[in-house]
């Protein structure tokens, strides 16, 4: 497990040490728009199926590595594997997105909920960790990954697709003590998950915190960043002699830059809203940035991907380090597999001639 | 025309000349909450029947006026008016908003595309705009309100519900020249269109920005608040020998605060996400204020909404002007009327008491 690293340029810019040029991953780089991706689902079953199958799991991890010179593989999992550990049932019904078939939304459940143990109802989540860390043989690091407490009680509440966000809402409003008491499992819960996975082979952590950014200023810092401190807190800093860098990415969360590279994480994941040179001059002495191209960029062709990819590097400035490149938010499921090339080769070849 | 208003603390706030209280009113203040306005869509046959009937939309634009006590009644009508009057074929289907029958997507219909006379085609709107302004018979003034250029161009050109926007975005990464043809005709449009709503009787005139938050900085900026600029610079600025302020609202578009102060506008609408305060601290020497209540915080029991509602008005601070309380967003459907009754008194009494 101590082998070293052929290519930790990724650690390295999340921890504003000196690379070579600008590290490159992509959110969702494992995905629908990979042809081979949906033959793994399809023999699968399912989407929760493939989760659950550490073997596949990792195939499907490795699909996008094969492809692209990435400088970082991330588990291939779901967020809501936590709740559904839970025992809130989760499961997918097709076009609709997630679902739970016991949503929280009476007091006595929310009294019941409990930590589920990473190492029981989700051990193949750590098998998956540990069969990835081994395919890898030291290539690039792996990233660790889980739902902020607040993104998950989301989900949790609502119990399925809902933009307004009206239950939870609601709750927050009415009974905040109810949410306080699901948000403290939910970062215990989460806390307990991360350090498993880094136990089990992940080098790095990244809480996504998809639905902060529904919230008011001042119920962000109560209701999401406040957690996600509490789970930064009680990550597990050092494996095998290296630091285990965090990065902690609230999509919408371009207003609050300050108060989220304050919450003890080693770097800030930006969505595409935001501009990365201005981030940088907010934030930047304190925290690497990762981000921050549009994922609809990807859609347009070869030539325009280069344009504004270099126009994200050149908005950061130049730099030796500090800066992780990323899409704002997933890869979109229409990406031509090409166009994800087009993109991690201008990364590497812009920054490099840059540095 | 000219006999003075009853109440202009509505104008006054937005020109930030000294007022007694806080005015308020609210996005979507009519609409399906209330079942008198149920009951005259009924009548109308659909949205859209309601939409195109001057005597019904007044009647409706009426009815959260006898409610509550508003400070300014708003048009009711739809921001896609505009391209309907523009030949793309507005219609809703049940559940899934609004759609075109002819999105613009080819070369040739973007080359075709003309600013519609709004007198000709949107000539239900002026003709509702001249029977409110006599319905109200001075008591509140009256709002005319448009869509902003890159929104109607959201909807133009995805011609449907696509939370993505891939399809507008693929061209202006691909096609940026055929946008700002879009954009230009838009802008021209929404300034006369806006002008004419002035010539029958708005007296303020509001942008509404729906959809400039899904853009990167660079690409609002570009596509989105230059051509709001254009439209802004485009108004009539006085009428019946007293100014028509103009409001402008990009949903999403917190970290843009400054750049859209800077556009012309007399007031910037907040979204929820923003604190007011510190919006205050950023440009409120510039600007009045509107907003931001999270709209789901009228889901809440009466007690909470005073809570949030003075939670708002403290972040404002003490004033004697420059803050207009609204929503951060529209009226949800699912509002019970009372508790919008418990948002306007809290709004006055807190801030009468305040001052």
């Amino acid at each position: 497990m101590t082998r070293a690293l052929d290519n930790d340029t990724f650690l390295r810019a999340l921890l504003r040490e000196p690379v070579d040029y600008t590290p490159v991953w992509l959110m969702r780089q494992a995905g629908r728009y990979l042809p081979e991706y949906c033959e793994t689902r399809r023999r699968a079953g399912s989407f929760l199926q493939l989760c659950k199958n550490p073997a596949l799991a990792c195939e499907v991890t490795l699909q996008p590595l094969a492809r692209y010179r990435l400088d970082a593989a991330i588990l291939f999992s779901d967020i809501l594997t936590v709740p559904d550990a839970m025992g809130l049932g989760l499961y997918f019904s097709e076009g609709e997105g997630p679902r739970f078939e016991r949503p929280l939304r009476e007091e006595d459940a929310i009294r019941k909920l409990r930590v589920p143990d990473p190492c029981g109802g989700l051990r193949y989540v750590m098998d998956a960790v540990a069969e990835i860390r081994r395919a890898l043989a030291g290539s690039v690091p792996l990233i660790g990954f889980a739902g902020s407490p607040f993104t998950l009680a989301c989900y949790m509440v609502e119990g399925g697709p809902d933009g307004e966000f009206a239950r939870i809402k609601k709750m927050i409003y009415d009974r905040p003590d109810l949410i306080h008491r699901i948000l403290s499992v939910n970062a215990e819960a989460v806390t307990a998950y991360l350090n498993a996975q880094i136990d089990s082979g992940a080098q790095a952590a990244m809480l996504f915190d998809t639905w902060g950014g529904c919230l008011s200023e001042a119920a962000y810092r109560e209701f999401s960043l406040a957690y996600m401190r509490r789970v930064v807190g009680g990550l597990i800093r050092e494996k095998d002699g290296r630091r285990v860098p965090s990065i902690v990415f609230t999509k919408g969360g371009g207003a609050w830059l300050e108060a989220i590279a304050a919450c003890g994480c080693d770097a800030v994941g930006l969505d595409w809203t935001v501009d990365i040179g201005a981030a940088r001059r907010r934030i930047g002495d304190r925290v690497a940035l990762q981000g921050n191209l549009d994922p609809a960029a990807l859609l347009a062709s070869p030539e325009a991907i280069v344009r504004e990819t270099r126009a994200v590097l050149d908005a950061f400035g130049p730099s030796d380090t500090g800066h992780v490149f990323n899409l704002g938010h997933g890869v979109s499921r229409f990406t031509p597999p090409d166009h994800v090339a087009a993109l991690v080769d201008a990364v590497h070849e812009h920054s490099r001639r840059e540095k």
